[in-house]
């Protein structure tokens, strides 16, 4: 059994629908970012960087979510989620979502989180006003030289496939408009559609 | 035959450890930055990002730290960098890496690239404030809760080791005191010592 902390509209859904496509048996942890329960003493004992998502396995507990991504998909190979026997297949499989840990979900976090970074309401504020063009420009590469079609690594489904499609519903938020993007926004489109993804959303809204 | 494009004194160090590391046949090619030659039309043929590291391979090019030190690994398993056979195993090491990405570096970034994110000098100025606290929370993190010891993943030196001795490289420019983190300290003398970590410097100065 796999235990999930989540928040919905996080990035944690990456994960969620990475287990729901591996066929895991696993539990859901809600964490209420309104009662800042991430940074409760019960939920810093099992995450120390009070955040989502944490993943509990029976081994010990997982975060940072390329490897919760890179776990799933190799404790299930059933699932082929990951060319595991291939290393170059599976590194620029990494190296992709390596950039959206590092690069977008960092440009993103400006928006909300500029107080990881600086002091002054000032610098938060400049820093939201820069946020339509940070995340534009990730979304720019991932677009013309990243996202091969008709998934992320081609034509094989990969965790790379959730984890794009939960970074691409802050879009419209962020301030990026869909249209400069037709192949990241066909892509969400498509994602959206799978029962999955469906399922996974609705079990985030619903706990 | 593997081609490192590296500039000095940035985390293309690790990759670059870690391939002397595996035994691997690599040629340098330096990027000037003051040159800002990461951003002329040649390089970003080669990584259309415009930053160091890149790696060209026979297969290809890969970009992103972390997908660059598994790749090496799981190329050359007989030096035994990552447990590959393991996936909690390599899913932790490849949690500590993605950290050191997506948190620790990105920390540090905001002492000379705060144009990434904001547009006021004022806001740079705030944000370089800062470093000494947010770097040195993610260093404290790393102290406490995530550095094994001896080795980053305990008994077994991996690619993590030279990922954290590359970051911790910048320690004092970020102003955090060393002494306030003696485990992490003590991990970079130790690292210092290595040859192939005195030959990768070495190398990197004399390109």
């Amino acid at each position: 059994m796999l235990t999930l902390y989540y928040a919905a509209h996080t990035c944690s859904l990456a994960s969620h629908i990475a287990l729901l496509d591996a066929g895991a048996d696993y539990e859901l942890r809600r964490i209420d970012f309104s009662k800042t329960q991430q940074q409760s003493a019960d939920y810093v004992k099992i995450n120390p960087k009070a955040r989502v998502p944490a993943m509990v396995t029976p081994r010990g507990t997982l975060t940072e979510t390329p490897a919760m991504l890179a776990f799933i998909a190799q404790s299930f190979p059933g699932a082929q989620l990951a060319p595991f026997d291939d290393p170059f297949a599976f590194a620029e499989l990494q190296s992709f979502n390596s950039y959206l840990c590092s690069t977008l979900h960092v440009a993103h976090a400006h928006r909300m989180r500029g107080h990881r970074w600086a002091n002054d309401p000032a610098s938060f504020a400049d820093m939201q006003r820069k946020v339509p063009v940070s995340v534009g420009a990730c979304f720019d590469l991932i677009e013309g030289s990243m996202l091969r079609g008709p998934w992320v690594m081609g034509s094989a489904y990969s965790i790379a496939d959730p984890y794009l499609f939960t970074l691409a519903q802050w879009l419209e938020a962020d301030g990026v408009d869909p249209k400069r993007i037709p192949r990241v926004t066909e892509h969400r489109s498509r994602m959206s559609e799978r029962p999955n993804v469906t399922r996974a959303i609705a079990e985030e809204l619903a706990n």
